[in-house]
Formats: C-alpha cells, sequence, structure tokens
C-alpha cells in the first residue's frame, strides 16, 4: 500500500529529529519516510543551497550544523568520500553515525566501511544497518523487498535508538551482534543466490551428460547405422527424455542425504557427532535440488502436452494410418498396451500434483502456516510418495524394454534405465530404514539416546544425560 | 539468509547473561542464536567436562552455578527430567524459568509440561514459550518456518524478558495470556492438518462414491449386458470422469453455507444470533474446501491433456479413419458439433484459469497484500464467477445427452448430471439472494440493522444501538 | 492458528484495563483478542443488560462508567453515532480514544472520522487505527490477512499505548504520522486494486483490438470472399491467436519504460531530474503489466493442451488422411518444418516456463527472500531472456509467411506481425543500451555522476557531491 503523503505542519512533529548526511537516492527516500513517521528531518549536505529535490518538509543545513541538531546521523554517502567526515570530528562527538552503505562486490575493502567510519570518528557510535533495505521499498513502503534490518553495533543504547526509528518505519529488526558483523551485514546484498550454486551445477552436469549420452544413442547412431537424419528430434523429443531423468535424479538426489545421514546415525549409535562436511553441504541444498527437479519435471510435462500437434509426430501417425489401409491390415487393439499406457500416464500425472504440492509447501508463505509437524509430515512423507510414483512411472516407461536387445543400442543402456539407479537406491535405503526394529533404534537415537559406550567421565556413563536434553 | 557467525570478543557483549540448561538441539541451536545477538550464553550441564558441541563462546557449568549467572534460564530438557530442578529449588528462586519443551502427542499429561514446572519450582516465574520454534529454524535463521514465538505466562515482568529475547533474535512474539493457556501452546505443534480433517473426509467419501457409481455404470454394465471389457478405463478415464464431479460438487459446497446463512439471517431478521455448530463448522472450512475442489481440477486438466496421446484413444480415432474409407462415407462436418465442442472446452479453459486465481489468492501472502475489501471481492465474485463457468461446462458436457434414453443405462442417471444438482442450487440460491430488495435487505442486517421485535428491555427497544455499533 | 480459548481467572489479568465502547462484531472480536492476551476488558453500552454476546469474562457498563474503567477507549461505533460520545466529555476527558471505524465509500465525507471524533471530544487524545484489521482476522489469529495496524495520531503518549496493545495481540503497527493523515488511513481499506486500473485498461483495449482485428481478417474475410461460415472458430481458434498476440505486447510495455528512463537519462546526462508523470505511472505499474501478460501467456497454453482433442481439429486431420488415400499420395516428411514445427513449440515451453519463474519471484513470499540484487538480476535478465524468447517464437511462426502474399488478406497484416512491433523495437533499444560505452555511462549516471554542466553555485560545481551521496 503506497505510503501517505499528507504533508505534516511543522508543530505536529513531535518523533525528535533525525540527521542524514548525503541527498542522494536513499538519503532522500528515508527522509521522506522519516517525515511521514513524524520525525524532523535535516538533511547535511556541503551546499545547502543547491539540494533541489529534498523532501518537503525537511531541512538542509551545513554538515556541522546538521550534525547539531540530532543524536541520530545516517551517512548516506559513499565509502570512497567518508574522509570528509574527519573533518567534523567535534560535532560527530557522541553521536550515533548510522552506516548504511554498500559496497559493488565482496572483499572489495580489507575493512567493513562501518568499521572503517568508526576509526575516522572514534568519538562516535557507529552502527551499522539499512543497507538490506532498498530506497524503493523505502519510498514505496512495498512488503515485496524483505523489511528486515539487520543491524550490529558495539554500543547497545545507539542501537536501540536506531531499532526505536526502525520500528516506527514499519520495519522489523535483526541484532546482528558487534560492529565486528558489519562486513557479513554488508556481505548480504551482494550475495547472488549462494545456495543455488552446487544444486544448479549437478543440474547442468547431469543435463549435458544425459543430453550428450542420448544424443549418440538416438540421433547419432541412427545416422551412423541407418543413415538416417533425425537431428530435427534435438529439440523436442530428446529435450523431453533428458529433462524427467533429470527431474528424477536430482529428486532421488533430494532424499539420499538424509538416508545417509541416518545410516550413518545408526553406525555411530549417537547424533551428537558431526556428519562429515560434503553431507552437510548436501543436506542444506535439498530444498534447492528438490525445486529444480519440480522445475525439469514441469518442463517434462509441458513437452508432453504438445506431443500430439509435433509435425512429426502427426506425420508418423498419419503414414501408419495410411499403410494399415493400403496393406490393408488394421492393427487389433491391445488391451494390455491400453492399460500400460494408461497407467503410465496416470501415474505421471499424479506424480506431477504432488510434487506440485512438495513445491507448493516449500513457499515461505505457506511454510510459514504449517507447525513444524506438519511440516516434516509434507516433506517426508508426501516426499518418499513422489519419488515412489515418479519411479514407477519410469518403471513402466521401459515395462516391456528391459528384455529386448533391440533396446541396448550399441551395448549401451537406455537412459531411462540410468536414470533409474539412483531412485531405487533412495528406495531400497528407505524400506530398509523402515523396517520396525530399524526405525525404532533411529527414533531413540534423534531423541538424544546413545548407544553405550567405553567412554566414561568421572565414572559416569555420558549417555544418561544426553538422553535428557531436547 | 544464513546467521552471521563471526564469534564475538567477549568484552563485547552487552546484551547480559542467558541461561540455558540442556544442551541437545534445540538447547545449541539457541545458544548459538543468542551469542550472534550479542548476549552471553551460560549452558548447565550435570556434567560440564563432557559437552563437546556446545557453540564456540558459551560456558558450560553445573547446574546451580550457572543459575547464578543469569536472570532467565531456558529449561531445554525433557519433561521426563523435570525432576532434577527440584534440587535446585534454592537456585532458581525469583528466576524467570523458560518451559519450550513439547510432547509426543496431545494430552499425554493431564496437566501441561508448564504448569507441571511451576509446581516443581514454585519460587521461579514460569513461562510458556518457543516451542512452536524449531531448532533447524533457529540455526538457519531461515524465515520459512514460523518466526512466531507464543508465551504464557502469569508473570508481566517475566513474560516482557523473554518477548525482548524473543525480539533480539529477529523473532515476533504473541502473548497467549496466563499460564492456564499453556496446554494448548503446547499443543499447537502436535496438530496436524485439523482443519483439514473435515474437507477430507468429504473428499474422500465423495471420490469413492463417484467411483463405484461410474465403475458400475460404465465397466461393469458394459461386461454385464454388452460383454466388453473395458477395465482399462479404470486408471485414466474414469479417473477423468470422478475428478471432474468431485471438483464441482466440492466447489459449491464452498459456497452453499454462505447462501444458508444468508437465508437464516433474513429469517431471523437479525445478524446477531449464532449460526447452528454444523453451519459455523462448515463456514470455517470454506477455504479447505475449495483448495481441494482446486486440486481435483487440476487433476481433471492434467488427464484431459494427455487425452491425445493415450493408447486407446488413438487406436479408437485410426479405427473410425479406416472405416470411413474402407466404407467409402466420409462423415461430414458438423458445424453445430464444432461450436458445442469447443465452447465446451473454452469454458474448461476459463474455469480453470479464474479457478487458479482464485487458489493464488489464497496465498498467505497474496491474501496479506489485500484490502479486506479486495479480498472479499476476489473471493466472492471471482468465487462465484468460477462456480457459474465450471457448472456450464459441465451443462455443455451433457447439451445433447439429456433427452437420449442410451444415456441412462440401468435407469440411472450418468456421473455429471447427478453433480450438477448441488451447484445448481447454489447459484439458483444466489440468484435469489441477488434481488435487489432481498440483497438490500442483507446488507442492512449485516450492518446491525435488527428486524424489529416485540423483545424490549427497559421499555426501549434494542434494535436501536446494534444498528451503532460496528 | 486458532487462538487460545482458556478462559482465564480474573487474578490472573495484569496487562491493565482497556475499554470498548460498542458491541458490535468488531468490537466483540477485539474484546475477546484481549481477553485473551491477559487484559480486563470492559463494554460501554447504552443498555448493559442487553448485550448477550460479548465474550465471557468481560464486563458491560453504562458509557461514563465503563470510561472510567481503563485510559484506552476503543470507539467501536459507526460514525453516524457519534454525537452521542459529546454528553460524555468530561469523563472522556485525557483518555486516549481509539478510532477503529470505516467509511462505506472514498470521501464519503468533507473530513475524516478521527478528526470529526476529536473534534467532537477536544479533550481526549485521538488515535486512527486497526481499520485495516478485520473483525474476522482478529477472531481466527489468521494470518492471512493483513496483520499491520497502521496509527496515526497527534499525541505520541497516546499512539505508544496503542502499539503496546496492538503488539500485546500479536500485530505489527506502522506509524503513519499526525492525525491529519487520517484521512489516507481510512481510505485503504476502500481501494479496490488501484495498481491494476490502468493496467486492466491496457489489455482490455488490447484484447478488444485484436479481437475484432482477426475477427474481419479470419472469420468476415471467409465469409465475404470463400461464402464460408467458419464462426466456430471464434471461441477457440480466435481466442488463441488473442491472447498469445496481447501477452507479448504486454510483456513488452512491461520492459518499454525502463529503456525510456534511461534513454531520458542518458539524454540529460543527470539522474537527478523527475521523469515526466506518464513515465512515472507507467513504471510503477510494471509488475501489473507482467502478472497480467502471464495471465494471457497461461490462456494461450491452455487453449494449445486441447488443440488435438477440439472436434473441428480432428475432423481437418481424418479429411486430410482420406483425401491422401483417396487420392493415393502421401504427403512426404519435410524435415525443415518438422524443425520449425519442434522449434517453434519448444521456444513456447521455454518462454512459459521463464515467464512462470518471473511470477513467481512476484510472490511477496518469495520475493522477500530475495536480496536487491537478486531480485534485480531476476526481473532483468530472466526478464529480457522471457522476451526474446517470447519474440522468437512469435517469429518462427510466421518464419515462412512474411513473403507470401495470400498471408495479406485484404492488404493487411497479420495479427503476429502486428504484435511483433513493440517487442522488437524493445529488444532493439536494450541491444542499443547494452553496448559497453553506453551501457558504461548510464551505470556512471545511475550511481550519481551527473554531466558537468554550466550551473555552478558558488563558483563550484555541484557535480562533486552528488557523485558522493548514496
Amino acid at each position: 500500500m503506497p505510503v501517505a503523503m499528507t504533508p505534516l505542519a511543522s508543530g505536529e512533529r513531535k518523533q525528535g529529529t533525525v540527521c542524514i548526511f548525503g541527498t542522494g537516492d536513499f538519503g532522500r527516500s528515508l527522509g521522506l519516510r522519516l517525515l511521514q513517521a513524524g520525525y524532523e528531518v535535516v538533511f547535511g549536505s556541503r551546499d545547502p543551497k543547491n539540494s533541489p529535490l529534498v523532501p518537503k518538509g525537511s531541512k538542509v543545513m551545513i554538515h556541522t550544523e546538521a550534525a547539531q541538531t540530532a543524536q541520530v546521523i545516517f551517512i548516506a554517502v559513499q565509502r570512497d568520500h567518508y574522509e570528509f567526515l574527519t573533518s567534523l570530528t567535534p560535532a560527530l562527538e557522541g553521536k550515533v553515525l548510522v552506516d548504511i552503505s554498500n559496497n559493488l562486490k565482496r572483499g572489495q575493502f580489507p575493512q567493513s566501511n562501518a568499521e572503517y567510519l568508526s576509526s575516522l570518528v572514534p568519538g562516535a557510535s557507529v552502527v551499522k544497518g539499512f543497507n538490506t533495505v532498498s530506497a524503493w521499498a523505502l519510498q514505496s513502503g512495498a512488503l515485496d523487498a524483505s523489511r528486515q534490518v539487520l543491524l550490529c553495533g558495539d554500543d547497545p543504547q545507539a542501537k536501540q535508538a536506531v531499532v526505536d526509528i526502525a520500528h516506527s518505519l514499519g520495519l522489523t529488526t535483526q541484532d546482528r551482534g558487534s560492529l565486528r558483523a558489519a562486513g557479513e551485514v554488508e556481505d548480504i546484498p551482494l550475495q547472488l543466490f549462494p545456495n543455488w550454486r552446487l544444486p544448479l551445477w549437478i543440474a547442468t552436469g547431469l543435463v549435458a551428460f544425459f543430453f550428450f549420452y542420448l544424443l549418440i544413442r538416438d540421433v547419432i547412431y541412427a545416422y551412423v547405422e541407418k543413415k538416417q537424419d533425425i537431428s530435427y528430434r534435438i529439440t523436442v523429443t530428446l529435450a523431453n527424455k533428458v529433462f524427467p531423468i533429470v527431474a528424477l535424479v536430482m529428486l532421488s538426489l533430494c532424499y539420499l542425504p538424509g538416508a545417509l545421514a541416518a545410516i550413518l546415525q545408526l553406525h555411530w549409535g549417537t547424533k551428537y557427532r558431526r556428519f562429515p562436511d560434503w553431507l552437510d553441504r548436501w543436506m542444506l541444498c535439498r530444498k534447492q535440488l528438490g525445486l529444480l527437479a519440480l522445475f525439469f519435471a514441469v518442463l517434462h510435462v509441458l513437452y508432453t502436452f504438445v506431443t500430439a500437434i509435433r509435425y512429426n509426430v502427426m506425420h508418423t501417425r498419419d503414414t501408419e494410418v495410411i499403410a494399415q489401409i493400403t496393406e490393408n491390415k488394421a492393427v487389433p487393439f491391445d488391451s494390455a498396451e491400453a492399460w500400460a499406457s494408461d497407467a503410465f500416464l496416470s501415474l505421471g500425472v499424479l506424480g506431477l500434483v504432488t510434487f506440485l504440492l512438495l513445491g507448493l509447501t516449500s513457499l515461505p508463505s505457506v511454510s510459514g502456516t504449517l507447525n513444524w509437524r506438519e511440516f516434516r509430515f509434507i516433506q517426508s512423507k508426501l516426499g518418499y510418495l513422489t519419488l515412489t510414483i515418479c519411479t514407477a512411472h519410469c518403471l513402466l516407461y521401459g515395462w516391456d524394454k528391459f528384455l529386448k536387445p533391440s533396446t541396448y543400442k550399441w551395448f549401451t543402456p537406455p537412459g531411462f534405465m540410468l536414470c533409474l539407479v539412483v531412485p531405487c537406491v533412495v528406495l531400497v535405503l528407505k524400506l530398509a530404514l523402515s523396517v520396525p526394529c530399524v526405525d525404532n533404534r533411529i527414533i531413540r537415537i534423534r531423541n538424544g539416546w546413545e548407544r553405550p559406550t567405553k567412554r566414561r567421565s568421572g565414572g559416569k556413563v555420558v549417555t544418561m544425560e544426553k538422553g535428557t536434553t531436547l
């Protein structure tokens, strides 16, 4: 909802005064927002007479004068120009300086901007914050962009003053500790999908591998062995083989680490041991793996839906019908084929629908309405159901192809067989882990139970207390 | 966004000290988060020397010593082991104990965990809270899981201390009143989709009924009367008859209670009377009914999209073409049939699209951006539009079948006729309620107007004041 | 999650007392919620003995008595009946009155309700708020509807008292300044999609234009020139031409203003000049333009997916097959046609998928998890990718039609050619703006650089300082 634009008579402002150094986009947006929330706003500028765009109702003064009007000063100036602040040191003594700056890339400077500012003006209390909020979000009052202000600073009172301002602007705050954390807070707006990198590499690798594998088996094989040019199949036919394969493999990769973790915990007999790093990283990107799998599944579905209106599919069918007539032998109806075809398609549809439900509950706003038990129910039960249905869908695709020698062109298995390996392994592991005696052991371990070991401390088995904690 | 991991030098912590009893998953995650927010964290443990996994920067002491370091103590221990706290009573005198425990099932104990804790340590102020937040959500700083902390407790100051901690961790809080509400707060994470139960039962019942009804009419009828085995139709053909029927019935069930409520209010002449319980419960699950209807509608659409690539559909069409040629009589183009077919499909597409829009605005984050008027506009106007389009889609499906005797196999009406009953009733009711004079009366009643009755109190008709309140 | 219903023993309430005038829906829901949060609640009523529906645990008194019990009084009465408050002036002296009222339409009264209330009871501090929260949302504790309370008022302490109450109910607050902003806060719940109006008009205009244009070129042309009645094509064939055209035009309209803005900034040599009003308004509705474009794209896709099961499509194909046989000349396989058909469909699928991703990241909860850099990456890079793919999809549709004279019925170009104009212009502009030397200039301008001008102030070029601000 748009922000109120009513100008306030100056007598009505009772929230106190806030000073902003710099009249750029962010400074002006912030000033406008502060005015609307009832603050007096004073801009600090080198050239107060030439600042035409500052919001109505605010004042513009030279820096030293501006600094004296307020306790909290937002430094809306780029780091490169911080040095002019050293000349203002006396005026800034005891003030709260809010460093809102961002850099262009990570690790651009050895010292964070806020710490640099603090070293320039040691008499002031520097608070890092607001850098994750955009000028646009401030101005439009948008809920779209993140409304969370991350703050850090060494002086609790200074921090509290900034928290109060953020709250009265309708923003939420999160305390990130001392000024030493400023570097991390400054890095946040520079990240570009850090959690998606590994999954995207895996997806790219899988797509590339299966694309070339199937290109060789289908197009090149036909060209070499049968002198046929079926290269037109690359755009849809081949894509529609690669995408479902990658989707199924990635979906199973999503559930494999959980099974491995359970096996490790069973083996160790405790949950109080760290998983190897690669497993930890793998577990942390399960959501992204799953969403990418859904992406490829949707591509597969869309390619399938246009099958019937593709030129070569229509031509092939016409040719078959014409052949049946000219050779005068109608193909009889094959009830088993009808069953298999319909069951195959039906499993595909059900797999897609359960997969979409999984994806839907990954939306932050949906998962936010679920409690922990519901979230786990969906992600685990519904997840394995999806994997089972999709694996069955794939198995049914090849139901009569497994034993035909013609399937194994150049002695290589077709793509769908390769892609069944991981899902089948995951499902077998899950089945093994679901055997009651194994399952109970895992539940006990996850509730804190430990297999008694010889390790004792002070003559008392440590197991006891571990079992008592949450 | 991931949580900052910068270790802080101990001199920088100025937020105060928090004590945590127990070094399990939740205790450790909470400790890590508190450290990051600038708190000193002291773990209480029976065996301080053997707690290898506590986060860096925190201290571990035996319980009595740990208790003395802080005013607020989180009890991250399972209820079964609360009894050891009785031995610490002197050390816990006057402290704030935060009970964060959860049970395994609802009503596991007659007394809530927090009240039990309070009875064990009467000298301390117990606050229930944080049990709805998961260790994982704390650790990952995720927005995914709910960030709302529900609190209850008898001592306002104790509660406020916990509220402050929650806020500085970036969580929101909701006061749930006194410690007597602890049982309810403890039940929340144990709920498994309570609002979905009734709608799911209705959906299951409808699916089962129509499945068997159509199985008998289609497959069994063909087997008995014509000796044909068309059982292969169960997987797709039959499913694609059952799903749209259930979708339409459930969509109309979504709007029926609103119409009934309006009729009741008209009949009573007031809105100041409670609806019968069954109607209240029905009205509360309208959203779920609608979303399940959308689920079945999507299934129907997906099954429809694969129609053209099903083996038996392709075989039937080929057979027809071959028959046309061998019998040498081409079927002439039927313009009415073309109109009906295209209009039928077009209504289906439009119905799906409006239905999807309805579903989209049910997403918490989307409905959160709508004001009350917009939300009602969408849910009511768009909802009835969807119902009208889908009913028309269904009517057009049967346009030339209503009068054919062959439609009524074994004297039963086909499924689509049965399913039209409820939507048509709802639409007729809605039409009747939209007649201006009726509609105005409803609006006046909903704005607080009451039909003058003989009931008077103190000689003054009560109607007056009722009409004045919001 | 449902709100706790545990009644509290009266001795446990320690939050203080709140008074509510009026026992309507909102008053009662608010009262219930306050009771649950531990407040004492006293309802003010003209007829305390006849208020049967007030929540258990609250008291009902006549207004003057009720007013004395609490410092904060919610006025849950309609504006029409505010006048009775003048008789209570002495009792309301120094109290905080919360005006929660809404009007039925915008600008219904010259003065906002809250200011009117303030003029009636000058001795009290009026705070406007809670009018954007619905009774239903309060009662159900729903996260669905907006939980943000917008407040305005002239007295900071009064405002703070209301903020505290809102927070303890689990709501967030946003300060909207002095009571003069009350009119705007009162207008918010009366808005009906204000940002969607312009885009919806554009969409309606485009649909109407292309519908009639294509109706004339297709249906009427066939009727006039060939005496054929192909009016059955209106429902699907024509719709499926209009929708993709409108989708592509609107998608490009979404990116055109950004390009125009860049050109203006290049021309001006500064970003410190306001864009013309029409451009500003256009830029503010880009999101809505894009979402409407996605809506039409989805319609196009759904219509395409049912192509193969449409009666007239099936009949046409059957007729062709029969013709091939009776004339005994099979149409040979055209490899170029197969490539074009598959590439066309493939681009359509890819365009849809990238478009859906764009739409997904427009969901408030998804965009809320992105930082500014990620959001811009998605909206700009992915947006132009989508536009490029969709334009290529459209170009490929007409690949062999551009040079055929038969394409230009009645000397008019077909719809898809018309619709290519805007996207091609946008893509060419984007390409021109991406040339490194131009791009660098834009980046410098957006970072605050200004082309040196003759305008000087006090002998110093202003450029310097501008470049330093954020």
